[in-house]
């Protein structure tokens, strides 16, 4: 069911000194900075060969990701994105074992304009796992 | 300086329970349980279309990940590896920047064969990060 991994997402307290370090010292390709506020997130793009990492700093008073970063001021890696073919068959397989999809079960239009859901970390040993149908 | 996403990876508490969840909840391919004494965890991978997710427990008294199971009883992503050509090169690049690299500063032979080196998360906003030279 599970196809490529779309991203990995990391929260960070500060975009300006994590582009620093993912720029000047890793070395790596960022992209310019893009305000998503539907989304309560500033992201930028980390282009890796093979997938990339999104950095995101809280956008707004109800960010997603304040209260993650309330208990890790650091910031630390939040979420991972799988690819899938088709989202609503692969919500229902889901709830068929059980697990729990976040808000009402129903896709929502994610950062990328395509259908995610996020499923439940209590039911994959804690992590937070984002489903986005290419 | 960053190659592709080699993986990410997972700390579990409980394999047997993260494998059931990978293969027969997500669908996806896990391969066979590897114990790795000299790296203190058992492991598996999960095999993605670009990428793979390995999920670790931890083995014998010492292990690198018992403590972040403490901290995180239920699991969570615990690093992200990314290739690099030349791993001394990558090295002093990231000490010149000042980027602090865990240990005595010299790579060990890594999970899969290959020389890695893990990063100070708190110099890259509490994410750890291995490199693998490949």
């Amino acid at each position: 069911m599970l196809g490529r991994v779309n991203h990995v997402a990391i929260a960070v307290p500060d975009l300006e000194a994590a582009v620093a370090s993912y720029r000047a010292t890793l070395g790596a390709s960022v992209s310019q900075r893009q305000a998503l506020p539907e989304h309560g997130v500033t992201v930028v793009f980390v282009t890796l060969a093979n997938t990339k990492v999104e950095l995101l700093e809280p956008l707004g008073d109800a960010s997603p990701i304040a209260a993650f970063l309330e208990k890790n001021p650091s910031g630390g890696m939040h979420h991972i994105c799988y690819e899938v073919e088709d989202i609503i068959a692969a919500r229902d397989r889901l709830q068929r074992a059980g697990a729990r999809v976040l808000g009402d079960g129903n896709p929502k239009i994610g950062a990328h304009g395509k259908p995610v859901l996020f499923l439940h970390p209590k039911d994959f040993q804690g992590t937070l796992i984002e489903l986005e149908e290419v």
